[in-house]
């Protein structure tokens, strides 16, 4: 039986990705995506979403989310995604549209309807979740499961301490770290392990489908940014580990910890605090997500694009 | 032409007397009833709103909404509203019922729906304005003001800092403050002045209606436990401020001031900071309640009181 | 027998009064005036002492201190004491000068050598009074009292939060608040009452010596950056209230609370948090000064400049 | 020529390591030993300096600095260094004595005689080095370097975010970080590559003097604590990689980056923020410790043990 999900993207190129994985593998049942503000305005990645569908011929549902932060002022990630969000190919006016319930109120009415079988994947800051949770307690009660890429335990991305969704709304992340559901996060520890380094792209490249050549084309506008802000040799595909592994559970370990946020400090807003050594003397809440099995991952997503 | 209000509130006992006052001065139109978790839990301030309704003939809409605050874990006042959140009087089971719809959606389609001449009156915690806020950010411009009750400049009831408005959704406030909509905070400073003496507890008494009854037991269970708790010798009727401004702008004063909230802070979690001196350099967001004229305030309760 | 005192100062046109009455009054045994940056850099606030010292004819001995807050970045009030810290009158050149001895030393050894009989009166940042709690522990059995000028329950004049000396060294007045001393807070609530106007100012002018024209040009200064940085018709002169207290306990009310500063928040930073209801459940640790008798205030300070 | 450096400690068993290196290197002119509270109160960390240089023969004058930490509660490190600070071996009454100055006044005093060639070398809470810097400003010009065990970029040992020496006074470390100063510093992530594995101490066992037996059960109780209290395989050896610094550049590779402390945060209190991507845009202060070359750094530590 196929896993049910929600993707909740900000695409973004990786996201991008994780949606192309999500939508064509025989392991998921990707019933919506859900769009936030995170790597660009909830404007374009909403556009982006709708973008990658038409040109992948993915007919998932796709709602609109929130276009702010819950508390905090919104910042955009167009140092690495580009003014558009998803800059590198040329895309064609979308062919799919979206659906005009808000991206909360589906994820609310379809967890309620559902047999308690959907996991939440989001990929972007929390925000839409968070607020699902908040306007509907009961579906607490229905969510399998709740796995995120966000976060990391060594050094963060747009801060030395923060990763960039959690940084981008840390209290979201806040509200799905105490909600006591079963969580797995997918940090930058974890998705720095993921990176498309030059043979990577070679495979891709050798597919030769026009749906193959965007995804080059977005390896390699991505690549280019993360060389320029980073200094990184190749670009980690962060988003697409957190579907990576409900395809595949081998495809990276991880530990059972106590995870929480810091929404309190200045220097480490939004720092997702993980007790290695249990020093906290808090009961686990999240699975941490460890090392990467880069064969498996990248033949996955190779094998996804494939398809298309 | 009445003013256009939904009431959102957590009765509460000063709550209450705020719905007698809202749903019978002919200055005032109230759209709705609005409940959320605050002096009690959300079951029993709904419950308590039904119960007010029923016992005065009210029957405005009453939409239940947040049973809990945006981000920090929740605290209720049963030291000072009791066990039921309303106690002291002997009610009957409630005659009007709850609407379906949640209050966050209640207020956004009614305020989307309207002529953009609605007034927020919000006497408890700020979760379910702030939710609305959040979630349709079109009403931004259709709100046509918020006063609420909440705050303080001097010193807090809750903490040293903080008033139990606020510092039970601290982050609620902040976003309500930082709307960039017309706000009046009626804070602890303005309220305490507001007082049931004896001479207004007597004054209700003579009515000798069945409900004016029930406003002095409620009054009289008040003066108690705020006897008890803060060494009071009459309780502040706090949250009637609100609705007494709208029906009579010269019942307080005002200053108009940059107010912010502490969100961040263990010392002063929720501490409204009233920039007096303008020492801050930020535009005025918030005019700030200052002086109250107590014998207006008093015959405006009474008589409204006389009206049932 | 008359108080031993120390008092520390960063003169600053309050503490020249402060100084002026502690010298010349037979109920206080000024063991010596120390200095600390605060109003203005170090340098200055130290001349300011030997200024006045000079000026009046007092030979304490003088000792230089901090000339920095503990953590903090520095900062100075030039906006009210002016450039020299202490604009207004001229000054010849000073012919009392500094002792060798640092401030912290000094009052260190002072202690040590005393019977534990003497009161520390700081009216500038605790900087000089917690360093030297943490040089040498011992003091703390030896010191009979202290009882200092800063800190507000209600508005702070430097922020909305915090009064200007506490806010100049919030992690001082941390260490001087936890130290299990006596303490007693002068903060602005019991200053802002001593207020220095045209009547006072009047009975200084009639003095009529060279002593009471300095004051007078000191007030005179002084109530013009009060007026313009506060929009205040008279200046409140805030260190000498500490003096008075020890001179005549009288001279203003006080209530023993639960006194903590905000040293985590930055909207709060440096806020005296005084639990006035007791609802943070901790023993009272300091004597908040609550209302002055302004006759007793001013007769003081007005028959300690006639003694000069 | 020698570099010249005072040592400040808090054996602690990689203390006395340190101490063990710094006093018989030819590279290294240990000018004095100064010790604060930190692995355990102060009277057991001078104790232990004392007992350290008893056994080995050390004659660096000791002196004695702060009992606490600046402004945070004290805390300590038993069960890691259990109740003497440095138990495992039994030691004889120390046969070398104190200096009666302070260790703050040594440093001071030293600094300000020497030319400006001394190198602080603190490997336990910065509290002394601090508080000589606030007491004497005029010996930041004299300073020629600091090189400090403390802190970490990746994960805390004492709390999920903070390592013990920064954690214990993270006001001090603040102190040193804003001096200016010449800074490395010697995190966790250098030391605990550091490890005294089963060869190590083997090497260790197999010198056979008194001094080398003491060394190697001083080891066996680290190895012991650190396996029941983090489960490492064998105990990281921290401080002596400060000294092992000094006398071989290349015992470890450095990166030159912003390092700032978190002081305000409840989760993150004490955490070194070191900006490896320098997206904070500040400019670098410290020079923090990266890569260790573990060959040549117990070959310093085991042949400086043979020259007891």
């Amino acid at each position: 039986m196929p896993r049910k999900i929600i993707l909740d993207v900000d695409p973004g190129h990786d996201d991008a990705i994780a949606i192309l994985l999500a939508a064509n593998s025989p392991e998921i049942d990707l019933l919506g995506i859900t769009t936030v503000a995170g790597n660009q305005i909830l404007e374009k990645t909403t556009l982006n979403a709708q973008r990658i569908c038409s040109a992948a011929g993915i007919n998932a549902p796709i709602a609109k989310g929130m276009d702010r932060p819950i508390v905090r002022q919104q910042i955009i990630a167009d140092d690495i995604h580009g003014n558009s969000g998803l800059d590198g190919p040329a895309f064609s006016k979308p062919t799919v549209d979206v659906i005009p319930q808000h991206a909360v109120n589906f994820i609310i009415e379809t967890i309620i309807k559902s047999d308690g079988d959907i996991t939440l994947v989001p990929t972007g800051p929390l925000t839409n979740i968070a607020m699902a949770l908040l306007l509907e307690p009961k579906i607490r009660d229905k969510i399998q499961e709740i796995i995120f890429m966000g976060g990391a335990y060594g050094i963060g991305n747009t801060t030395p301490g923060a990763e960039f969704n959690i940084f981008a709304d840390p209290e979201a992340a806040k509200i799905v770290l105490n909600s006591g559901l079963p969580l797995t996060m997918v940090g930058l520890d974890l998705t720095h392990q993921a990176t498309a380094t030059p043979d990577v792209i070679e495979r891709i490249k050798s597919i030769g489908t026009p749906l193959a050549n965007i995804v080059v084309e977005l390896l390699e506008f991505f690549g280019q940014t993360y060389f320029e802000v980073f200094g990184f040799p190749a670009p980690p595909v962060h988003d697409p580990c957190t579907v990576a592994k409900l395809i595949d559970p081998d495809v990276f370990t991880t530990r059972h910890l106590y995870v929480d946020v810091d929404i309190k400090s200045e220097l480490n807003y939004g720092r997702t605090v993980c007790d290695f050594y249990g020093v906290m003397g808090r009961q686990p809440n999240c699975h941490v997500a460890i090392d990467l099995n880069k064969e498996r991952f990248w033949n996955l997503i190779i094998e996804a694009i494939k398809r298309y």
